[in-house]
């Protein structure tokens, strides 16, 4: 299994919480967002990712992208290591919204293309890109918070042992800190991240234990 | 079943789709994005979707949010009807990917919070609102159309049968004419949109012909 990837990228990390967890093993290849005009926009990664984003996954003849799909994947693929989802259907929904609310509605508008967007069409400077990136972690992490109020105290996001929730939340967690946002209102996720950042499958998969880190 | 959602929303689209191919009655609760200042940041709605964001979908004591998360949750609820993904593995977590690409990467971009921001904190006029939805329109959907042209031909985006790829194409499709983005390089997901659209299920939830529509 063949995995393209880098470093920063929050779907990135994602992915590698959930090798981790699984425990499977995969070869990674770096594709670096910054170097060569981006190597995530060249023809040979392209027809793996049309979208030009990380990550991709390769397994024989399958291609995957979109880290969702890739952690849904491999936790059907092999059931029989700790599962990412839960067996309750209506549980499963909660988590699944809990993860797209931080997949579809936070991370893209942090993404690099959509940075530079930004910076060419509307002049935006550094600060001017702290506060964008602020204002959605800051909305939608609350939102988070609150979604979280409403189930039973556990120690992941739902329930006693780590999952796709917590997979999302953690990375979202880490770019917050990169942005300075203020998680003073978000006690249940600031503590969970804690619980999670302290096992070796969350702190394997950290951005500056990676082989790419800067 | 009482479901929360706004004529035009994507969002709530996808999800009007869902239920009309899987054949599931619901109550129809309007959530006017911009009446009353936005009826979604109220209080009373807010405690169901704490993102203040359509849809949410009410069952007795369950309460859901996110599209996908809410689809997938109907299409496990009622198994007995069409499906909405496929059973092989692989092919669902391309289904999924497919689905991600636009309901991560594409709509939210152009979601009314997001252009109010860029109107505000950037002083975007209509011109520049409308270059912002076209580009991530326009290069989301070719690189749907790329995954695409990976699969065999079919009628539906991944076979014979309409599912969660087509549900979330087809409102993506009907917003990039609202912005005017030219889709000829793109013509499987424009025979797709036309099949789709033939379909009552599809047409039925169009926009145009909800109790809301303006």
């Amino acid at each position: 299994m063949r995995f393209y990837g880098y470093f920063r990228s929050s779907s990135a990390y994602r992915c590698r919480i959930a090798f981790n967890l699984k425990d499977v093993d995969y070869d990674f290849v770096s594709v670096h967002l910054r170097k060569d005009g981006g190597q995530q926009k060249q023809p040979d990664y392209r027809a793996k990712n049309p979208q030009a984003l990380v990550p991709a996954l390769e397994d024989g003849d399958l291609t995957l992208t979109q880290s969702l799909a890739i952690i849904e994947w491999l936790d059907e693929t092999f059931p029989e290591k700790a599962r990412l989802l839960p067996d309750d259907k209506d549980t499963r929904a909660k988590v699944r919204a809990f993860a797209q609310a931080i997949a579809c509605d936070i991370h893209p508008l942090q993404n690099l293309r959509v940075l530079d967007y930004l910076k060419t069409a509307f002049g935006a400077d550094q600060a001017a890109l702290d506060r964008w990136c602020g204002r959605w972690i800051s909305d939608g992490l609350a939102a988070c918070e609150a979604l979280l109020e409403k189930e039973p105290a556990s120690a992941f996001c739902f329930g006693e042992t780590p999952g796709l929730a917590d997979i999302c939340l953690i990375p979202q967690v880490f770019s917050a800190h990169r942005f300075g946002v203020d998680l003073s209102a978000m006690p249940r996720l600031v503590a969970i991240a804690e619980t999670a950042n302290a096992l070796p499958a969350f702190a394997n998969a950290h951005p500056r234990n990676q082989p790419d880190a800067e």
